[in-house]
């Protein structure tokens, strides 16, 4: 049998996945494996740059999972500061930048896992330094060098107060920086919903920061190459370094320009074993990708390093000659600012409305442990219930500790379609160390369930 | 309409929630409530007495989430002390024996709630002083005020190792005693897996509790009324004070005398909305009763608060005129041992085979956080699945912080009927502070999907 030649393009979580669950079934003798990352990493953990920033965890090489010579111990090649400019379908070669030429590449079979680029609108192009997205752990070696570089920079501005935007503000005030956080929505973290977004807002102005919200920026001043200010409408604020907290964009343009047809959402659309539809020994993962969110049945663009990282598994088995599938999500999110923790997962009460749910939902206050116990502390807990049928739709979790995984059990009730009155008679785990004798999930449901 | 009269018999979680649920839904004009309860307290919290002991909360008075006083005050009538001692199903009455007199009440509805009594072998049978079975919270006040009394108990041994036994051995050694804890089984914790268990056996060990399995007792040793020591097969343990952690018993006599046919188990048998079966206007619910456990199929009798109070709700709405079922538990049992922590859902591997499934099993070893976050320490995670289908049927865990309540994913999965198959594509929460992008939970539903 001829050797057959695998391509992949990005060597984070997703492409690396692939390759090494390929590598896992395959022989090297049976199929050979070059990847391309245009920057120096490979398999890090982009989701822990804001902890490496505030100085919680060491970095970079930390956050690293496996680099490029342990992959070639593996019988992976991997071609780091090499960036592919070009794919030929028709002649299946993908044309390589690297520092030195430009060459092609041939592939029997590609893995695209191109990942995503922070969204930078036209007010924040500039040539001026110390304005960033972060993304890739070159951009968050980038912040790290600035903000030891002199002049040090004591405020900084984070604009958009999404898990990123807030994970960095947390960050840049651990690093000693004053910091101003920007978000054009009534409410930080609109992935919950405004009651949910509400504490989080609180908390986020009792660690100090300086949250906005319902303000809109309109520009970036600067001076002698550097960035001095943040201009919104509502006044100007000084920065000495700036981060973009506004989302990502699937890095689609490589394929489209291919001729690879898109997905509704601007990513690139797979079957459910990951491969590109409509393209033969096209495979794709990751934060490129959108996926099937189970619960409203669209496809969505949801870049997480735990999805991209399951694709990259499922599309490695597939290329190995094994079977597996990756079945979508349902919107699970959890992240944590200082002592706060904030969990989500399903459909938010908008995201519901949007679907055509016809919704109601519920809210409580419980603890953590049993409410004698030391250490219990206040936690919130909203559900949200098709009005109809009880089908659970979404919940969030907003507390202080023990809070934000109690999501899963959430997730896999979503998950299973669970209706919030089959929830309330749940078997969960019970002691008063770790809940009160109805955990807050439960009595969430039966609130909910109340509310039909 | 004539009002109905409700008596309760048993005053704690499954009778109180029983009896508060009716009344919500059902006006004191039209219903009745009196509850007898043999001990001192109502509705508290039995699995908050080892903590008591261990001085971690104070009681008995913190345990209580409510006094006769409340119930009194919401209409529904209590008295403590108050023995029930027969009942008459063809003469719809009780007999009661209170501290000044006995007497019976006619009742229309009933709700038996008597709980549970801890197992005491013939050789345990004393009537030395310090030898002390856990379940009540008139229990919990003996055991104190044995323990502050002169002369100052010194040495305990504590027999039995399941959730009570351990859970009391390191409230005596955090109160300054030298603790031995005898199990007959060759590991603490028969609930889990011999290799969980051994996991289990290591701390206790290393907490300087003096652990020791496989050892079976024959007698205890007093004198001048009180207890002196603990002989076993291998050898005579000093004991100041004695705690049985033997399990316990349902208290299902008086059902029995009255003729109420027993369940397999020895408990009292309901149906879905906790009617005592073949019994008309007669309701069982909490320690007294057996469960269906939904994986094996079977009737077990599980005493736990958690499933107490379910049941005991469910009680209270049918009988206030609403609708509710308890449909089965999953077998969910979770501790705090010190700093470790053991969980465990659905079948164990003996459970698994014993109900008939062929399994196979998968341990992984990961981490509460991203192995690089500060505060990351391992935990273990076992899984069960049923060998031909995936299946399933039941999950461990043993770790160290943050790792217990993971059980719950578990338990979720388990009550639903998913394979470990499908469990690998579970979307549950992930961050650097609460998981690795690879939750454990993921990760042994991985191997045991490897494994089938």
């Amino acid at each position: 049998m001829d050797q057959v030649r695998l391509l992949v393009i990005g060597g984070d979580a997703a492409g690396m996945s692939a390759a090494s669950q390929a590598r896992k079934r395959r022989s090297r003798e049976d199929l050979e494996i070059l990847a391309f990352e245009r920057g120096a990493y490979t398999s890090y953990s982009a989701c822990g740059i804001p902890y490496w920033i505030g100085g919680l965890v060491p970095g970079p090489s930390a956050l690293v999972a496996r680099d490029p010579s342990t992959f070639r111990r593996d019988g992976i090649e991997v071609r780091t500061g090499h960036t592919v400019t070009g794919i030929d379908l028709a002649a299946r070669t993908v044309t390589v930048r690297s520092p030195s030429s430009t060459f092609t590449e041939g592939f029997d079979e590609l893995v695209y896992a191109t990942g995503a680029t922070p969204i930078r609108p036209p007010w924040a192009e500039t040539s001026a330094q110390g304005v960033f997205g972060v993304q890739t752990l070159g951009d968050g070696a980038a912040v790290d060098a600035w903000l030891s570089a002199d002049p040090r920079p004591e405020t900084a501005v984070v604009i958009g107060a999404g898990y990123i935007g807030v994970e960095m503000a947390e960050a840049l005030q651990r690093r000693g920086l004053r910091v101003a956080l920007i978000e054009k929505a009534p409410q930080p973290m609109s992935t919950v919903d405004p009651d949910m977004g509400a504490l989080v807002a609180d908390s986020i102005r009792k660690m100090g920061i300086d949250l906005r919200t319902g303000v809109t920026v309109s520009g970036l001043e600067t001076a002698q190459g550097r960035i001095r200010a943040v201009v919104t409408d509502s006044g100007t604020l000084p920065a000495d370094v700036v981060v973009l907290g506004l989302g990502v964009r699937p890095n689609a343009a490589l394929a489209s320009d291919a001729g690879i047809p898109l997905g509704a959402t601007g990513a690139l659309a797979t079957d459910l074993r990951q491969r590109v539809r409509g393209v033969e020994g096209v495979w794709a993962a990751g934060d490129c990708t959108e996926v099937l969110n189970r619960v409203s049945g669209r496809p969505v663009h949801v870049p997480l390093g735990t999805h991209a990282n399951k694709q990259g598994r499922v599309a490695g088995i597939n290329i190995g000659g094994g079977y597996a599938t990756f079945p979508g999500i349902v919107g699970t999110g959890i992240t944590k600012i200082c002592d706060l923790e904030v969990a989500r997962t399903g459909l938010s009460t908008r995201e519901s409305t949007a679907a055509g749910f016809r919704c109601v939902s519920a809210s409580v206050e419980s603890t953590n442990r049993a409410g004698y116990f030391p250490g219990a502390v206040p936690m919130t807990v909203k559900v949200i219930a098709e009005q109809d049928t009880g089908l659970l739709l979404g919940a969030q979790i907003v507390g202080r500790t023990e809070a934000a995984k109690r999501i899963d059990a959430f997730a896999v009730a979503v998950w299973n379609g669970m209706t919030v009155t089959e929830m309330t008679a749940l078997d969960l785990g019970y002691a008063p160390p770790y809940a009160p004798v109805w955990d807050p999930v439960l009595i969430a449901a039966r609130k909910a369930h109340d509310a039909l």
